[in-house]
């Protein structure tokens, strides 16, 4: 059963996280991806903690089954290797800073010019456009910048950090999805396009509520906690040993959440309707905890579930990597050693698809230039 | 210039906010969405707030430029209409429980056998497998089962929701992926193929870093602020008159900050390392913070990207859509109103490509059935 990608080859000049991201999902979807490193270093992330052994686990997290050779793009006889790489290239992913590209003679007009199938996908922190374009970024900068951040934390308090690296994930997937939007037109004939992703731009696509809220109230919404900034009840609460989750979006899930817990508010007119609700949703908070801070949080997740209300627990990540629904669905996977032995655990593939395996192991993260032999030999017979 | 998804026709039965963000990226790529609603009340988020007039900004911002048609499953009319419609689809979306669609008859086994190049793409809350699928879920309730509550807000405070619906889109991206990959398949002769994205499992797909930090360590990771786990400094400082972001990567970046500040502190032992600076990081800010709390966090931001070191502002969600840099990447655009004038605004397309158009304005959100009669009409002449 091939993978939609299978037969595609990605030279992969990415490093740290957004671009590696992405060429991890397209390998997941069937794609060979060859990753070009620096000679010496390689990826940065390769000196990244956690360790084990003297391998990165972060790095073996995003680069599972990926070749490696390490190219001098500033030397002949490494130049000559890579376009000859670059013949056989559907697509060609970078994250340099604008314009180190050009500068090594590969820049997108180039490349298109010589190569006119090859798709060349960017992702940087500012775009390849705009008066910042050259500007550094890392992850925090654009959470920062971008807006996130503002709506994240406690009220009244500072603001704080998503603790997922968003601002580089996020921008990988558009990536991603830009690549596999170009493959469709090369498959039917036509040209190699360019992709040009920024990280700031991609925080803004997580903002569409916060975005109407704004230009609608005039009033940027501002950090709200637990809660959900206009839907109540819908947010944590204290049970006898520790937090757990209602989401009761609407009236007919506020009306099962009070019958279950024999709290007679549902006609009451401060809690009738959501925006009421809203209104007085710290009284309302502490109603509800009246009740729930008498038993464990177990206890309540279960009645509550069986009473049709979304709850849930807060899962810390050892939790979730336990959780049976998350592994009934392979989302848990193996990452081999060189012994083929498991070594590392990794996130599974979340795009479920009915033709496309779903395998429970990876392949091993390579060493630095660990392919440098076979590539040189398939170059030689291909 | 025809976008890469020109001609392709998605019947989009989603409704609240993953599946129509999907359909909203495959339209910025081209696609035509007829949006299949419930007569009478349609998208549960025609009545979200904020409201402009009558109409829901929510449901403007992710639903523009879609065409809608109300049809009553059940009924033997509006099925025909339906079957009629999906004889010309490339594409059905919908985000219903897992095992309504079979009920309705519209199940994939049965949709497979009668349109084989059908494309079949679904959302929900814990996936079409597994022991708790059929539960339903909120994004909070994800966010909090998936892990990422556990690891952002405050150091020894109660975790916070991430502020963005990051539950709902980031499944919504992943499942817009799998029906850009199942595309190829079809586009070159294959079968259409069902594509099955968990809210849960996507929020997986966010904790490459926490993974490999709990099974290495055997410690899950907690919240930890503004700051990054293991990282310094890359977190938020006080300047006069508020907070700003440093984000210093690595030791040579660490040397320039040095420069900048005036601090001798790049050969202390106590931070020569990013793993000792690690160690000592509440001491470290302070010493920074002595330095900046003197003047304006615009006086840092300017001396310190002139020094070449990663930072920026914490902006509010206003404060992003007057960004130059945002703007001058056509990142917020005006959704029109019914009289052809600017009514709302939105996100731009993320996904800059070199053949796509990227308009700053898109067509109206359609009310309710609005569209019936052209599509009607469009089936008798098609």
């Amino acid at each position: 059963m091939p993978g939609p990608l299978d037969g595609t080859l990605i030279l992969d000049l990415t490093h740290v996280l957004a671009g590696p991201y992405a060429s991890m999902t397209l390998a997941d979807l069937g794609a060979r991806v060859i990753k070009v490193e620096r000679p010496g270093t390689g990826d940065d992330t390769r000196s990244f903690p956690p360790f084990k052994g003297r391998e990165s686990a972060y790095f073996a997290a995003i680069n599972h089954g990926k070749e490696s050779i390490a190219l001098d793009l500033k030397s002949a006889g490494d130049r000559a290797i890579f376009e000859r790489l670059l013949d056989r290239a559907d697509i060609l992913l970078e994250n340099y800073r604008p314009g180190v590209m050009e500068r090594l003679g590969y820049g997108w007009e180039a490349l298109h010019a010589r190569y006119p199938r090859l798709i060349y996908g960017a992702v940087s922190g500012f775009g390849h456009t705009g008066p910042e374009a050259e500007r550094p970024a890392y992850d925090m900068v654009v959470q920062a910048r971008g807006g996130v951040m503002s709506i994240t934390g406690e009220r009244d308090r500072e603001p704080v950090r998503v603790g997922a690296s968003i601002g580089d994930i996020v921008a990988g997937m558009f990536l991603a999805q830009g690549v596999l939007a170009a493959l469709l037109v090369v498959q039917r004939g036509g040209a190699g396009q360019k992709i040009d992703i920024s990280m700031l731009d991609s925080q803004l696509a997580l903002l569409e509520h916060a975005i109407a809220i704004t230009t609608v109230t005039g009033e940027p919404p501002r950090p709200s906690g637990a809660r959900h900034p206009s839907i109540t009840p819908f947010e944590t609460f204290h049970a006898e040993d520790g937090l757990f989750v209602i989401a009761a979006g609407n009236d007919a899930l506020f009306g099962k959440l009070c019958d279950a817990l024999q709290l007679p508010l549902a006609d009451d007119p401060r809690f009738a309707t959501n925006p009421a609700r809203c209104q007085n949703a710290r009284l309302l908070k502490r109603l509800i905890e009246s009740v729930t801070l008498d038993r464990p949080k177990a206890y309540w997740i279960d009645l509550l579930t069986r009473a049709g209300v979304p709850t849930g627990p807060i899962q810390n990540v050892a939790e979730v990597l336990e959780d049976p629904q998350i592994n009934a669905r392979n989302m848990v996977v193996d990452i081999l050693g060189r012994d083929g032995a498991p070594a590392y655990v990794a996130a599974g593939n979340p795009i479920k698809m009915s033709a496309l395996p779903d395998p429970v192991t990876r392949a091993p993260a390579p060493a630095l230039d660990e392919d440098r032999a076979a590539i040189l030999a398939w170059l030689e017979k291909s």
